[in-house]
C-alpha cells in the first residue's frame, strides 16, 4: 500500500470483537405468518402447557396399565371394551380396571386410563372384548398435558432467528403475533464520477454500471436486512458527506462503496470523519485491506474497497456480522457449507486473512484467480474458502470448509 | 405398520428420481431488486462486452510496456508525463513511445498504451518526468474490453437460483429486468376433526392448534415458493376431494398434512385417488413411512404424516426438492450444514432412510428423541442428520453432516 494512505490494519477477529456501535432496531409486532427469519426482542413464553391434556401417540386402547402386566400371545389379558373416544372431543367414558376404550392417535386419555396399547397388539376376538397380548407401562403410548411444554417456559429463545418449525410451535401455542426486532435498514451508498445506475443504456467512454449495489442489496436481503439504495454520489468534495449526514439519520446501517482510486479513498475517509468516529481504517483482509469502520450516534457506517468482489467479501466478513448484531442476533444465523479437497497449492501471508473464491466441483475446491475488478469471477465461484491469519498457505490436497453462495 | 393399509414402500432415491410430474410455473419478468434467489429460465447473455473498455486495475501510468523493459531501481526508465486520465471519462491524451499518462485504477487506458504500472514502481523525481523502477508486461495492470465477459456469453445460467453476486453481474450488463419462474403457489391443507386454528384462544378440550401448516409455511417460504393456507378440512367423507378438486386448480403443488389416526389416512388416500393417480402410498423413512404422493393434471400432491414432525421430516425431504423442480430449479441451492460428531450409538433398520433430530454443541451432535408428536423436539434441534437406507445405524463419534435449521 501507499505511503499516501494512513493504515491501522486490524484482523478480523479484533474487529468483530472490538467494534461494537450500540445501535440496535426498534422492537415490532408481526404476525406469524411474516415472522420467519425475524428476531424475537426476548424469549417468548408459552400462554398454556402443551398439549395441554393426556394425549394418545397411537392408534390403540387407552388401559390402566396393571391390567396388562405378564400378556403375552399365550397368555392375553383379556379387557371389556368400553366405548371409543372420538377426535377432537372429551371421552363420554372412563377406563374402570378390566376395561379398555378405543383410542384414535391424538385422542384425550379418559379418566382411569394411565397408557394406551398399541393396536398392533391387540385383537377383538369376540365382540366387545379386546384382546392384549403385549404389557404396557404406565405412561406408554401417551404424552402428558405439559410434555411438550409447561406454561410459562420459552417457547422459542429470544435473539435466536425464528426458523420454520419455531413457527409451528408459536401456532401450537396460540401465539400469533410476535414482538421481533424491526429489519435493519440498510442504505447503500456508491461513489465515483465513473459510475452510473445499472438502467443506463448507453455507456460514454469510461462509464460502468453500478454493480455493487445490486449485489450487496442481495446480500443485506439474505442476511434479513431490508436495502434501500441511497444512489451514487459523484467524486466532489462535500458531497459524499452531505449524502452521508441524510442517509445516516433514516438507517441502521450505511454502507459506502468507495471510490477504487487512492484519491477516492480519502475522499471516505474524510467524508465519514466529518459526520462520525473513525474506529478503524484497514483490515488484515485480502481482498478488502483498504476497508474503513466507523460509527455515528451509534449506527455502524463501513467504507467498502472499491472494487465489486473486494466490495462484496468485505461486507460478508464485516458487515453481515454488524448486519445480525443491529438486528438483535445473538446467534449468528447457519450458512451453507460444503468440505472440499483443495485442488492446488494456495500461498498466503502470515497475519493475513485470505478469502479465496472457488468453485467445487465432484467434491474438488478448484480456487478462482483474476483480477479482482472481474465481477465475473463471483458468479463462476460456487463460494469461498478462507485461510486464516496464521497460515502462510493450504496444501494442495487439504480438507477445506467452502461457504457456499446461496 | 398395520395390514389395514396399502403400503408400497419406495426408497427416498426412487421417489425424487420416479415420481416426475410435468408441471413447471410460467415465466415472468421481475425487475432486479426483486429477482434474489428467483430462477432464470433460460441463460441470461451479456448485451455487451464487459467491461467495455480497456481499463486500468491499478493507481499508476499508463505505458508501452516495451519502455520499460529493464527498468530497476539501479537503472530506472524515464518517462514524459503527457497527462492524465479522469475517472469516468475518455483519455484526452495518447500514450506515444517514452511517454506516459496518470492513471487512476478503473480508468480508461488511453490509446498507444498496452500497460499500466503501478504507482508504487514510480516516482515523479522532476515535474513532468516519471521514473520507473519495475518493467511491466504487456496486458499488465489492465482488464481487455471483454475480460469480464464477451457479448452474448451467458451472464449467469437459466434454472440456477439468482445469488447476491449474479445480482452485481447483470446490473453490470444493464440487465435491470429477468425472466423468470413464478413462485410456486403451496396448497397446504390441514386435516383433522381436532384441529383448529392457531387463533383460537379457548380450546375445547381434546382440540389442538394447527402446528403444521404454520412450520410448512416457513418451509415452503425457504425453498422460495408461496404458501397458501388452504384451511383445515374435517374428518368428513368428501370435504377433503372438494376442498382438493378447488386448491389444485389454483396451486402448483399440494400438500395435505394428513389426519395421523388410520382412518384419517385412508381417507385421503380415498380423497387423492378420486382427483388424481397416486404413485406411490409409503416410504422407507423414518419419521415419515405413511407418505402419499400422487399427481393431478402435471401437479404434485404430497399426502403428509399426521403429526407434526414427521410431516416437516418428510417435506423437507420430498416436498422441498419437488417445490425446487417445479420452479424450474435444476441446481439444487445449497443448505446450511456443518460436521459434528455423534455423541452416541444410533441403531437403525438396513433399507430405511432415518432423519435424527440433534442438537449441536461444541462440534458435538447429540441426537433428540421423545414421542415424534412432541413439536418441542423440532425447536430444540439444531439440525438433523441422515442414516442411509443400507446402514444398520451409526457409532458414537462417528463425524456427521448435520443440515442445519435455518
Amino acid at each position: 500500500m501507499s505511503g499516501r494512505e494512513f493504515f491501522t490494519a486490524r484482523t478480523l477477529a479484533e474487529v468483530l470483537s472490538g467494534f461494537r456501535p450500540v445501535h440496535r432496531t426498534p422492537a415490532e409486532d408481526v404476525p406469524l405468518s411474516a415472522a420467519l427469519h425475524r428476531v424475537p426482542v426476548a424469549d417468548i413464553p408459552a400462554p398454556a402447557a402443551l398439549p395441554g391434556f393426556a394425549r394418545s401417540t397411537v392408534d390403540g386402547f387407552a388401559v390402566r396399565a396393571a391390567d396388562t402386566y405378564g400378556a403375552s400371545d399365550g397368555l392375553p389379558s383379556y379387557l371389556d371394551l368400553l366405548g371409543a373416544v372420538r377426535m377432537g372431543a372429551e371421552p363420554t367414558v372412563a377406563v374402570r380396571p378390566g376395561g379398555c376404550v378405543a383410542m384414535p392417535t391424538g385422542g384425550v386419555l379418559p379418566a382411569g386410563a394411565d397408557a394406551v396399547v398399541m393396536v398392533e397388539y391387540t385383537a377383538e376376538t369376540m365382540p366387545g372384548t379386546i384382546e392384549v397380548t403385549r404389557p404396557v407401562a404406565p405412561g406408554g403410548g401417551i404424552v402428558r398435558a405439559d410434555d411438550d411444554i409447561a406454561a410459562g417456559a420459552p417457547l422459542v429463545p429470544g435473539g435466536r432467528p425464528l426458523r420454520a418449525p419455531d413457527l409451528g410451535f408459536l401456532a401450537a401455542a396460540g401465539v400469533t403475533s410476535v414482538a421481533v426486532h424491526a429489519r435493519p435498514r440498510v442504505a447503500i451508498i456508491s461513489t465515483g464520477d465513473e459510475v452510473v445506475p445499472p438502467e443506463t443504456v448507453n455507456l460514454a467512454p469510461g462509464q460502468v454500471r453500478d454493480a455493487t449495489a445490486s449485489a450487496l442489496a442481495g446480500l443485506v436481503v439474505d442476511a434479513g436486512g431490508e436495502p434501500i439504495i441511497a444512489g451514487i454520489v459523484p467524486d466532489e468534495p462535500g458531497a459524499l458527506k452531505e449524502r452521508l449526514a441524510a442517509v445516516v439519520a433514516e438507517s441502521d446501517l450505511v454502507v459506502v462503496s468507495a471510490g477504487s482510486s487512492v484519491g477516492a479513498r480519502d475522499e471516505t475517509a474524510g467524508a465519514v470523519a466529518a459526520i462520525g468516529q473513525i474506529w478503524c481504517h484497514g483490515i488484515a483482509i485480502k481482498p478488502g485491506k483498504p476497508t474503513l469502520l466507523a460509527e455515528c450516534s451509534g449506527i455502524p457506517i463501513i467504507g467498502l474497497p472499491g472494487n465489486p468482489l473486494s466490495a462484496l467479501v468485505v461486507f460478508g466478513q464485516v458487515g453481515v456480522p454488524l448486519l445480525w448484531r443491529v438486528a438483535g442476533c445473538e446467534y449468528a444465523p447457519p450458512q451453507p457449507s460444503t468440505r472440499a479437497r483443495l485442488s492446488r497449492d494456495l500461498p498466503s501471508a502470515a497475519g493475513r486473512l485470505d478469502v479465496v473464491q472457488v468453485r467445487v466441483r465432484d467434491g474438488v475446491a478448484e480456487p478462482l484467480f483474476g483480477p479482482s475488478a472481474l465481477l465475473s469471477v463471483l458468479t463462476r465461484a460456487d463460494g469461498y474458502l478462507i485461510i486464516p491469519e496464521p497460515a502462510t498457505g493450504l496444501d494442495a490436497g487439504t480438507d477445506v470448509e467452502v461457504v457456499l453462495y446461496r
